[in-house]
């Protein structure tokens, strides 16, 4: 019995995605690149890279991790990069995609070596929370500008257009897509590259992945490039969970039970974007709050209903773990960090990774 | 040279607090325990540990490095301790505080070696953020019924009563513990020790650092209680900076510096609160926006004053970065994990701990 808390990545959770994934490259053509900075966790990636052209990263040490851990191509990008990493961010990258003409310009002559590219900002995007939304006003993430980016076409061979965030609605897509190509096809169709970066959710259900394979197929012929998709959520959507177990019961109100886990540490996205947890299949009479075991007040994964009433010891499945929770849980409070385990293709449970006492106190000193 | 990003703890400005907190237990009679949910940058403890009475805790974690790291006296607290953890805790623990009832009982049996206290909510608080409110609706912090608490008197010898939050008002603070007096006086008086918790601003400037050590210790004789303060931010506010440097300049409509650090990755609260950092003096001519280099549109420090315009390279000093930063950094992004340094008395530079590849792939496998 493995003890609680741990993330549980189940491998045929992942396939089926992984499934979705292989008849989009096959039937559009287009190369799909793991986003790092939603899952990372390199002891799954055994399960994905047959059916992912590589990665894409947000920073040097995501851009190893992409090159040492899973292979294949592999795509650089960052917000901004310091002069002291960029000789080594080379020596991994397939491709360097810079955010501003700034950053191009300031290194392109230590970036002959590989492909060049730089982030164009379309100004649309499909993300309803500001803090999320690379098209808010006075957005630093990539070049705005047709024509400031026809000034340095020559320094490039293609771009990254990152403006989806959770987008299941391939109609949507399609129609932002055709106002790309209307604003920027002149632009794109002197380039060898485009990528279109990630947030499509294709693996989500009733997706209509025919659809945008074709609609991609026909972007890639039209603008005579290849596209690269760079799916982080839609990759590792619904694969893990997060297990915990209850602690204990309290009646303040409303029925409360505590696990021993915390939103803030273990799932910091519920507490950023002020979203309930899912826990699954939430029926039956017994209504409770389950809350996290930190110190703040807020720490509440949501109200979830149960068959039968909750006991101390009880264990629960926070589902749908894998994005934007690994790459970001920390030590807050100290609460015990969550192993990550795998469930293999046999069924069988296996440690990747436990955190102890060790690893707190060497975060700190 | 120390490469940025990095956390600058202060020793100097740390003992400013120290002596504050001097005054105050010299004269209220009242022990001052470090929260470490706040700071627990151990290598810093040498600057602290001659001020302070010893430690508080959330976890058994915190508690070990509050044993280990600081000593003196050790108390622990936990919202909710799991069955496998408690014999651990009660061997590094003075004190062991109950969240509820509920763990108290089910935990009587196994720790009666040491002082056993229960959290009680007084129902009001100070916070206004409902996040960290612990009076808020439904609350799981703590019991909140006199006549609950009374029936479990035999089986403690004190309470741990937190409800401030940087509360700089000394008579918000005085008319509320008068309300506490007034409605859990007959049980405070039948206890031996009260912990009025953290969250009392006292060392902030111009609080009535004496007005508050009389109240304290017309409290304690009143009661015929040992009181205890739990300081967190109050005991380090101000001590430390994050250290960064401008990788790029952008002018998106307004003016915009990128530098090497991230907020979400390394001052968290600024985040979830919605808070601007502070970057002084903040004053000239020459306004931008500091904005951090994760691919979140919403990694965004402030927007400052400059008397010079930036340049790539520049250093800049994010001031108040010593609470609930470091105790919550993570790897999002992979973005670099800031060192921790500290400036020792004789003013020179001694770093405590790097972070690199290792630490963050380690992190994920």
């Amino acid at each position: 019995m493995i003890q609680t808390p741990f993330y549980l990545i189940d491998s045929a959770s992942l396939g089926r995605n992984m499934a979705i994934i292989d008849r989009l490259r096959a039937a559009s053509g287009a190369k799909a690149l793991l986003a790092l900075k939603c899952f990372a966790t390199w002891p799954a990636f055994d399960f994905m890279r047959d059916h992912m052209d590589g990665t894409t990263s947000s920073s040097l040490y995501e851009l190893r991790l992409g090159r040492e851990k899973f292979g294949k191509e592999t795509h650089a990008y960052s917000v901004a990069w310091p002069d002291h990493e960029i000789d080594e961010a080379v020596s991994y990258a397939d491709k360097i995609i810079f955010n501003s003409i700034g950053q191009l310009q300031r290194f392109k002559d230590r970036t002959g070596g590989i492909a060049r590219g730089l982030r164009l900002n379309p100004g649309i995007s499909t993300s309803g929370f500001d803090l999320a939304d690379p098209a808010r006003p006075f957005s630093r993430l990539g070049e705005w500008s047709a024509e400031k980016i026809e000034s340095v076409l020559p320094d490039i061979s293609g771009v990254m257009i990152h403006y989806n965030c959770e987008n299941a609605d391939f109609d949507l897509f399609n129609r932002q897509l055709a106002e790309i190509e209307g604003r920027f096809g002149a632009i794109l169709r002197r380039l060898d590259w485009v990528s279109l970066g990630g947030g499509i959710h294709f693996t989500g259900d009733g997706y209509p992945v025919e659809k945008l394979a074709a609609r991609l197929k026909d972007f890639a012929q039209r603008m005579g490039v290849q596209v690269y998709l760079e799916p982080g959520e839609a990759a590792i959507t619904r694969s893990a969970t997060l297990e915990v177990t209850v602690l204990d019961l309290l009646d303040n109100g409303k029925k409360l039970a505590i696990v021993d886990s915390s939103v803030e540490a273990h799932m910091l996205d519920l507490l950023i974007y002020r979203q309930s947890a899912k826990i699954e299949p939430d029926t039956g009479d017994h209504s409770y709050m389950i809350c996290g075991k930190s110190c703040l007040a807020g720490d509440i994964f949501g109200e979830f209903r149960f068959k039968e009433p909750l006991k101390v010891g009880d264990r629960l499945s926070v589902v749908d773990a894998a994005g934007y929770t690994m790459v970001k849980k920390n030590w807050f409070n100290g609460v015990k960090m969550p192993g990550i385990v795998l469930r293999d293709p046999d069924g069988s449970l296996r440690v990747a990774r436990e955190f102890g006492y060790a690893d707190y106190a060497s975060s700190l000193g």
